[in-house]
């Protein structure tokens, strides 16, 4: 399972073309009016309208004037547009520097809301009326994906992109998110979403889809009350007999269906963001525990919660030799199915000898357990995981036979578990101190990593 | 009609304990909870540890926990809790000063979002957090009611109260607000409530509502979805043929239901907002207007759209003997008429001569059109239907003849007339140069008030 | 509890002009038609249209009009539709004859069928068509409501009865019924039929309804998809901590509100069908067994599911003289409480000699258990339950100290008992042998009411 | 576009296993039940115990029952099964005599409801009680399919078929149906029934069904209470400027969206019945009429409503030389193009000389307009649409290029208009005097098919 970030940042460079279809999407109820072909400066004019006192009167009606002549732009007038933005919609500097001073030298609460009042940007309060317009928020959040595209080469408008963030916390609380259920009675309209954004584990068309809302797999996905139609993220759960340790027999679509009141373990094997505009506003973990609650009291068998999730850095870790003991492990053999894999070629993992097999397990569990990039574990979906105050609980050979899994992670995949009882503590240990949580065979795994070669080693 | 300031200003206060028993439904959901029974040092507590590393993990439950022991506070664990959050949940000055002083030295964007950080109050996270539990946004909306009522004592709550305006403005976006039709196929949770809130004019039970619901009636509310059964602002409408001119005939609940497809007039006759906690967080604007475009597309044969609103504070001014002018008009009939009036006898107002009449309206429309405080028209009612972009259209006499419309207003009822085609021009020349707009008859009208009383009198 | 048939027959007469208001109700979407003010020739006229090659190209717009004719019908014009239904829609005799002899000769299948057309009335078919109006089930309900009452004056119009009896069987069939738990989220549209149509123990209003539907009461209607506004039938249910004996307490508005988790026993307190035009269309059974398997589920705590229901007809049988046994038992104290009570005098049981109680208690029991008419026992209400295979369970001295429980029952109340496991077989027994299933206490009970006096009585 | 019944006996036939595929799913609620694997008498016995006085007390438990032992039937099992409801549950010939003959001595209402009764079979109810299990309608409407399949070798199964016939008229009553609009919003479960059911112009998958419900498409379908997520009847709808005349543009899934406010034309592409075992309750003609009343409140521009249907039997009419003065108008040309189109042979049209194709309009118009089977038109595309009122507009030449509308019509295709005002006049005519309505263009077209060939030849 990939978390959200991963999503983000890896995953969905690889989807090309869909971000793009997915922003006009939302911004749609904006492209068909009448008053759409203007440019920037009408954009930026009708947005001081919306501030001044005309707004008051005519918010809707100018917030959905400006949001359709903001939608008629084209990349440059796009990029304009947020220049402007940081100019003319910033705080008076002037301003901040008196209340500032007024609050050093008097820090009563009075002056604090002044200054508090004159750091506030006025696109706060741009960014606010222009969703009074009828599919408001859909447009906001698709303004900030394109943002937030734009901000690696331009740092002065860290502030713009700072004000939308600080909305959007507000906005898409977690208390007014609303979790449903995703199956073959869901509209085709959210289903689409399903396959246009699930990046981990491609939905290959409607037959596809429906054996992954059939009765031994569950979907769910947070809704908010502005975006009726569009998941923001959603998870997929297989039932099944024990901790399932591969992909592939999961998502076979010919694969019988079996009868979910007998499963006794939930495999949370993909987890998706669908909207870039509102990456860093974190869902996933709210999406985790409410599904697992949920699952708890519907199936009373369930004793395992854990999911089937990729190392997507470790073949670029282990080629990138950044730890000398490994390099010492690497036999001819390993190097030599790391490259082929990279190269994307056909490998049977079957076949590999027990030792390349046991060298790579071991490898693997010593790079979740000891590599470490700013002392947090190198692989984002670990931290996710970890994050939320998951233990690792097993690695699987052969986990994930696809060429994607076997060019990124070796084929290796994680079952990261969710045990109630010690979530919380497990994210104080590694929130707190980086603790951490795994299983004993996991460590024991690690441990063999750097021995000796010759003293053989042995995966679980 | 009286607005939402009116109906919370001086309305509510009349309508004694219901506000109270509004704010316990509001925290509810808190009150069963088995760990309710604690003190304020538990509440502040939990609110520390729901900000701490610990809250990301278990942000609902401690949420749920906080807001239970919030619920079970009495006044004076209420009175401590506020000061706590002031203490201790304020940013701290010496990081402001800090971040100021960067900011002036250095303008940069990304200086002005530390600085922006370093101004928000911890406690801002804190609301963001007690949300997560299911009914927080209700218990937060009571905690905000609570405070109000304080705040006259406690100065040094303006930043607390600051933070919950500034998130509630967020929240409660008109964007994010639900407009619903109210009748006789709502369910009796939500009708109660109209019962319980409406304090313009009272509703004398469920046959009273009834009425207010038939066919030639309209009410509508706003609603936002995490507070589904509860509407924010509500407002009652009669369609009629002809502009009506009184109160009583509509409220009257044995009056035969008229066909509303022959109506040319729609009265917008109560506007009440229900919550306290949402006090000065406005929707009334948007919901007359959004209403106003509803009828107009439903009903085709429409032409007048227009309130018919109360002078709650004309006999108070008339009494104050502020304007000289005035005075001189008072004929010994007109004070002895004011005086039954404010003791609450009953006067037939039928009865009156024609020149008491004519008298009280002229003076009526002087001060609707001249009387000024802080250069705006002192009357609440007035100013925000000014403000909205209405129009005085016509001043009526009798138009109330209960004891409170007497005693208030000596009877008078307004209408104020929302023209689609000149709204926004209103506003905007009452909200840059307090340009009141008023019909040729209310001038004339206002003009004969300062005349010399024998060249006589005479209302339209 | 009374069953449908007692509310319909005897506790229905009661409520006066009720059922009227509600005809007129179910035929309001034909009042307003343009079309309405004809004739009784121009009805008839539309259904002979109707059933013509016209009616299948214009079935929906002729069968509007139809019923709007037949809505704007007055009392004698309606009798004279029914004659004409009679006359004009019956089959045809001689087409019977040739059928039945065709059969008689040769019983094949098609003879068969043939015949089954000749006999089926046209009306049928009418019927049917009448249907398809927007609004035409309600209209068919109340002209059966109307037919019914005519009945017992008009022999010969019984086949029309059986034809729209026989329809509304398939029409109103369970597998059709949507079971809706009714509360305080309800309609008021749905609660205000609750008050007009509850007969048994009579809503005193909005506020007496509200603790009817509040956390330790329950209430459940059936619906038809065509008529989604009228409830059919109605139960209502008191959770309880053991089986109550009297029905005053469950009825007060102001008694303290239960915690419903902790229940032992559910009451069902009432049950009213709503529409006259649905009589002897029984859905009473299906409601208290559905309800009771709802319970079962949602409170696990449940033990005891049983009824609260009256003996109508005790005063009139011990005044009847019907059992020369029984009179021996009548002394002049008895005798003068049969009077006191039958007169509506103020009675208060509470002083009845212990003497009184128990013999009347014994009375009770021995009409219930041995009391006889045509073999069945004379007690509708007794007849209903026991049919449903419920079980006489105990007798209770001041059951219901209303007027109308003293003058009927002399206050005595009856717990029927629902036991899943026996519900079948006590159906069987009653419904095949005329079994009695009653408790040993009651059997017991029943054998004292004929002993010699001087031998005593004592009531469970 | 098809009727109904085209779909049902020549379209559906072609479709091969699907019909099986969905009475499975109809009767998917009752495969799983333990107690399911028993034979026709475990079967026949629940059957009589339903009847039976137990029936009453247990009646949906029973009906479970019986529908799950129904279900796991195979073939030799239910032919066994309906065996035994024609001899255990037809009526009792001697009961019918003797009622027959009451009734034919004295002909009252009273002996006409017990001939009445006499004459019902005892199935009737038998089926009216297994309605009462949970899915009970669904499983029913399943029997009928599998009942019709077997009626041709069965002539003893008249009577039951009549009884199911007469039931599922009574339920399945216009007045019962829902009319839904189809679109991307619907679920899509509802919408794999479309893929699975339109056998007229086939569906192509998820892409191909979601550029018929695109915004210049509609689809309405109607939908009984008691089968939620089956549609009953659906309709395709193409919203146009012209009355289109060939189908290929309109199927085409890249075409693109048209503005459908700016449509004055509805084109009805396609109607198709889903479930075999409601064959000969009509509903299209109900449908086509309320869709039209929709659309034309909707759009405003309409101007014209017609299908665009195919001319099935064509080709077979042209070959079977039923008519000698057609074919002396079969050259060699015409004779050789039919001959490729029924092998299937690529046919290119548009490379046809005019004579040909003037020569193929004009036998079509003569064969819809003259040709004549039972005194009715052979095609029963045309009997259906005239049926409804429709009127025979124009003909299409290349109408249809798909192999299919080659092979049965030459490619032909036909509009038939609906118009509002003559529809009734149109049905009456041809219901009572077989008057085809059709444009001076056809009457033309038709007249020049049995001139002489060299008089030549010119369609519209």
């Amino acid at each position: 399972m990939a978390d959200a970030r991963t999503t983000l940042e890896s995953g969905r460079t690889s989807v090309g073309g869909r971000p793009s279809r997915l922003l006009a999407r939302l911004l749609r109820p904006f492209q068909n009016a009448t008053f759409a072909r203007r440019g920037v400066d009408d954009v930026v004019d009708l947005c001081h309208q919306l501030l001044s006192v005309r707004g008051e009167a005519s918010g809707a009606r100018l917030a959905t004037e400006a949001l359709s002549a903001y939608a008629a732009l084209d990349a440059p007038g796009l990029d304009d547009f947020f220049n402007r933005l940081v100019r003319e919609f910033s705080p008076d500097p002037s301003r901040i520097d008196r209340t500032a001073a007024a609050y050093r030298t008097d820090p009563t609460q009075l002056n604090l809301v002044r200054l508090q009042h004159a750091v506030e940007a006025p696109r706060q309060e741009l960014f606010r009326r222009l969703n009074m317009a009828t599919g408001g928020t859909a447009a906001l959040v698709a303004m900030r994906a394109h943002l937030l595209k734009t901000l690696a080469g331009h740092p002065e408008r860290a502030g713009l992109a700072a004000d939308l963030t600080h909305l959007f916390r507000s906005w898409f609380n977690r208390g007014f998110l609303e979790l449903r259920r995703i199956d073959w009675h869901t509209s085709a309209l959210i289903l689409e979403r399903l396959i246009d954004h699930e990046a981990v584990h491609e939905i290959k068309g409607w037959a596809d889809l429906r054996r992954r809302l059939a009765a031994d797999r569950r979907c769910y996905a947070f809704f908010h009350p502005a975006l009726p139609d569009e998941p923001l993220i959603f998870i997929e759960i297989a039932l099944t007999r024990g901790m399932a340790a591969r992909i592939q027999p999961l998502l076979d679509p010919r694969a019988p269906v079996a009868d979910p009141t007998r499963a006794d373990c939930a495999i949370f094997y993909s987890i998706t963001s669908c909207l870039d505009g509102l990456r860093s506003i974190s869902f996933g973990d709210f999406l985790i525990k409410q599904v697992a609650d949920d699952l708890i009291r519907e199936f009373r068998r369930l004793k395992t919660l854990a999911t089937l999730s990729p190392i997507p850095t470790f073949t670029r870790w282990l080629k990138s030799g950044a730890d000398p003991a490994v390099q010492a492990q690497l036999s001819a053999d390993i190097v030599a199915l790391v490259e082929r894999c990279e190269r994307g070629e056909a490998v049977n993992l079957a076949e590999a000898s027990r030792e390349v097999r046991d060298t790579v397990c071991a490898l693997g569990a010593y790079y979740l357990l000891q590599a470490k990039k700013a002392e947090e574990p190198p692989d984002p979906v670990e931290r996710f995981h970890l994050a939320n105050g998951a233990r690792l609980e097993r690695l699987n050979w052969m986990g994930d036979t696809s060429s994607v899994g076997l060019k990124r992670g070796l084929g290796l995949m994680v079952n990261y578990a969710y045990r109630l009882g010690e979530v919380e503590r497990n994210h104080e240990g590694y929130a707190m101190h980086r603790v951490i949580a795994a299983s004993p065979q996991l460590h024991k795994l690690a441990s063999l990593a750097t021995r000796s070669p010759k003293h053989g080693l042995s995966a679980g």
